[in-house]
């Protein structure tokens, strides 16, 4: 079976040296030119907690994927969000009628990005425990333990879902079928929707944040809020005090870190994520009737600061 | 005439140099020791327009006040908003059943504090257009002009506030009554409202922030409607396209500048005067069963970073 993995950041590689002993041809593609060019003549130097061998791999950029590229059974998607779409226009020579997506990346509503290039019943959602960071081209590090949730929102691409969780528990990314992904999808959108925005506009880490509770405490309430009106417009009717304890258990297991906006954005002065996290919430809310003030507002300086920053 | 000028810092010093040669006593108070000491044993150097003179004034710590202090037949208080109950607490023994207050402070509310001290008949509260800064200590420079408009909000100190009128313009400060004040202190709130927490939370400058328009117009709509909303509540009729236009104005007049909000926030981690623009809001927004959004998310991220900044 040829897989191609769609981005070879930190978890792209994670997934990738774990699926590379599975017999299959996994070919990597991505658009870092760096990264592309040490993976291709110096191997992945891939490091599992501490111990580092070097995994093998075809690679390519986006602009090199052409007619000739093998035909993908299954595509693999682990880009930033915003470069989901550019990356599925790269990938059309290899998309066929039996080509199959999972893509298991943080935020809402990456099925309708996806939808334009394959149908629903070859969309295999989902959503990952696994961390992964990327210490240089070439250089991904993994530690700790994970798992992998998916589920099709068409009754007709279950079976097929059922075969590739197999694959990935072959390779020993401990997946499992979900039968309630939506919610799950929501409970981790709205942890990232009340830290990353605000993290980054406060420039502080999660510690901080949580030590902040007497300002913060009430406008996490509000998005989480905001969060639960629009995922209630779509039939998933979470408990905002749910919400709120998978915040506070996140913020507990991660205080000493900072979030990716963080690091995207004031770090790296990144294009962030935001339209997928408080901007999706934004949107839906204005397509359902629902007021959003907070997520638009998080959304509106996010933006702004990109703009200072002259985010790229 | 005894005048108190409760906080000698810039614009205080411009009060105070103005009314320095009108016959009056005028007596210093300011919390902020270096400034006290200087202008006790040096004089205030006085930059007006790039020409230095040195003034003379009496001039206490608010520790030293007591009943030997002379009376006070005017206190004219221009202290941070968050100051101005202790300050009063201070005045306490120099305030007599004739003492009249002018506050010309900017900020909403400052009447309902001042109001503990004296009479609503002996408060004349004003907004002034003249701008100061405070090179160091003793040392304020004044460039330009400016004016002062005052009103008072029991009918029974109208001929008194007459009287002060008439003072400040033999102090050469412009002033004149007004009959419609609410609407202007309203007018000037809501464009600190606008800028100066943004501003902040941004860390950028006036011209950056009016570059901003795509993200920051809309927000900059929403804020100005809450003040809208809350001034309606107040038998204030202000029209919304009237307080954009006022911000417009404004940027464009104070382009290069940055707002005393980043300056005391960002630059100088001081507490911000947030609780008497956005803050005042939010709380008479609660009073009125009127949503301010906005401004309880923007209040709640300056006292976020003032907490991070350990702002004292």
């Amino acid at each position: 079976m040829n897989i191609i993995i769609a981005g070879a950041g930190a978890m792209g590689s994670r997934f990738a040296a774990a699926l590379n002993h599975t017999g299959n041809h996994i070919i990597l593609i991505d658009g870092w030119p760096a990264n592309v060019n040490e993976v291709r003549f110096n191997g992945m130097h891939v490091n599992v907690n501490g111990v580092e061998t070097v995994e093998h791999f075809d690679i390519y950029g986006p602009d090199e994927i052409n007619e000739t590229t093998p035909k993908a059974d299954l595509i693999i998607v682990l880009v930033k969000s915003y470069q989901l779409d550019k990356t599925f226009e790269s990938l059309k020579p290899v998309i066929t009628d039996d080509t199959y997506v999972i893509c298991v990346m943080n935020g809402i509503g990456h099925e309708d990005t996806i939808r334009k290039y394959v149908p629903l019943s070859h969309i295999l959602l989902g959503t990952t425990l696994w961390t992964a960071r990327l210490d240089g081209p070439g250089h991904p590090v993994f530690t700790g333990e994970g798992a992998v949730s998916l589920q099709c929102f068409d009754e007709e691409g279950k079976e097929k879902c059922a075969e590739f969780i197999d694959l990935l528990n072959k390779a020993g990314l401990n997946a499992c079928y979900s039968y309630d992904l939506r919610s799950v999808i929501y409970e981790k959108a709205c942890i990232t929707g009340v830290l990353n925005g605000l993290t980054a506009i406060l420039e502080c880490n999660i510690n901080e944040f949580r030590q902040l509770n007497a300002q913060m405490g009430p406008v996490a309430k509000q998005i989480i809020h905001e969060f639960a009106m629009v995922a209630a417009a779509e039939d998933i009717h979470q408990n905002e005090d749910t919400f709120l304890q998978e915040v506070d258990k996140y913020m507990e297991n991660n205080a000493d870190s900072f979030t990716t906006m963080y690091y995207d954005l004031i770090r790296s002065h990144r294009i962030t994520e935001i339209e997928y996290m408080n901007g999706a919430i934004s949107r839906k809310g204005r397509k359902y009737g629902i007021e959003t003030p907070y997520c638009d507002l998080i959304t509106a300086l996010i933006h702004a600061k990109e703009s200072l920053l002259n985010a790229f």
